[in-house]
């Protein structure tokens, strides 16, 4: 485990970037030190509007980021495109690793809570909403050189990551895509799903679109249990994450109602420590688990 | 339409028929005129046991009852194996038409709630429960004889009738299983589940078992809106049926949280009216439709 805080720098100054910025701001154990854009000043700019840190530097090229050694994970909110590169140099600057994440998963269950179930055993996933006509044909998610995995690759990557943390990121055996997606005229996914197989007989499906009505749904059933959220990437309210589990209910006698009723949870963070800074916690956790951040290699 | 009140006839004095059968005598609009099991006493314990008018009829056959001029509507509660045979000779006693239905969907929004959406995009429905091992073993609804097609018949039947239901009983283009499904050594299906593709590039998926905890959600997904049902089939109790809409969310500014929240509605139905008897009017709307009641025939 790292010293804490975790010391979190962020390349780009994307509009997604302000949200995480803050959220790495309320939370206790990580810290903002630096920003950079491509420029200096539209860093500086960026770094004032969203209230960082004074002692936050400011730098005007991505690489002078990289080099900086009190950057324990790097934040990337660049195009997809452009994740490969970024992600590689960031993590292996001059052959050394370091914690990197695209972004962070809820994690509001405690460990007591998550797994409701005696064995996971089927998980669905969903995360939709409907752009403007706009946004289908010009934004840079339905773009060929920027996004090109489009709905999937925006979209489905968080319905994709929520059902890897259900099954404790053990990678499926088999996955197999729902028929007939729907792509733009350059071919990017506007909308799509799939099924996907674990050797245990576990299986999850997820869809992703562009063109539904905004719903953000994670459905997971064990044996013992079921662990449910419709808010699962953006919480209905910034400070509040609520879930319902059920374990165990049946039948009363003429099955005309369910006895045990599933419970509902609801996580109120402080002003202090928002939900996004538990979400944060956990990602400090995850890298810690996945990448030793470079301050452990260098202490 | 036909003259109301509808009058149901029995076949069979299944555990089911216990809950329908008290659903039948709370709708003002349905009558229960008929009981009949494989012998007269049987038939008559049950009628006494489940309160029905003391004008009922008890029948010791079932051809009997299917020869009863005052039977509109009849319930099947048989196992699924016996449905095709007693199904055909219901609707076509004599060669006439009449209206049947094994069971009832639950029809919980109004005409106006229903379409939430410009335009039906995606459903995913699930019926999931954790039978013990003597059922999975020894139960009537995973021997080949009884129930040939096991979680898929049993407990697939609802998730499949709900997914009709919101894209207007237009039926698939296209039905494609998830991969490994679970059976029994007998080979009755335990858990599957499928997608299906329509024409108009509508999406919908399944899952049933008989191997994971009490679940029952419905999301069904348009361009403009989002309804949510988590106990479509036995509402949690019996004389409220709650469900969620959600019509064009968004985030705020910072996407830390949502605008327009999802809205929670209650069916609350009185003593005489309850939620099952609101099911029961819609399943009389329902064989209006499909099928004339033969009543409107010989009147």
């Amino acid at each position: 485990m790292a010293d804490l805080p975790i010391r979190f720098g962020i390349i780009g100054c994307a509009e997604i970037a302000r949200k995480v910025s803050g959220a790495i701001q309320f939370t206790p154990d990580a810290t903002l030190s630096t920003v950079d854009g491509r420029n200096v000043e539209k860093a500086a700019n960026f770094a004032k509007a969203n209230g960082f840190p004074p002692e936050a530097k400011i730098y005007g090229s991505y690489e002078s980021l990289l080099d900086d050694q009190d950057v324990d994970a790097v934040y990337l909110p660049l195009p997809t495109s452009l994740h490969l590169k970024w992600a590689v140099l960031t993590a292996y600057p001059n052959g050394e690793a370091r914690g990197l994440e695209r972004c962070r998963t809820v994690e509001r269950t405690s460990s007591g809570q998550k797994p409701v179930s005696d064995k996971l055993v089927v998980v669905n996933s969903c995360f939709t909403f409907c752009a403007d006509p706009d946004f289908v044909k010009n934004d840079i998610r339905v773009k060929p050189d920027l996004e090109a995995l489009g709905a999937l690759g925006d979209a489905g990557w968080y319905g994709i990551r929520s059902i890897l943390w259900m099954a404790n990121y053990e990678l499926p055996k088999a996955v197999t895509a729902i028929r007939n997606p729907v792509l733009n005229e350059a071919g990017v996914l506007l909308e799509c799903g799939a099924s996907q197989l674990w050797d245990n007989g576990k299986t999850a499906t997820f869809h992703c679109s562009f063109l539904s009505n905004l719903t953000m749904n994670l459905t997971s059933i064990g044996t013992l249990g079921t662990l449910h959220l419709t808010d699962f990437i953006i919480p209905y309210q910034e400070h509040e994450a609520s879930y319902t589990t059920s374990t165990k209910p049946g039948f009363n006698e003429l099955v005309t109602g369910w006895v045990q009723l599933p419970s509902e949870h609801c996580h109120c963070g402080s002003t202090s420590v928002s939900v996004h800074g538990e979400s944060l916690l956990s990602l400090n956790n995850t890298c810690n688990g996945l990448a030793a951040p470079r301050r452990m290699e260098t202490s």
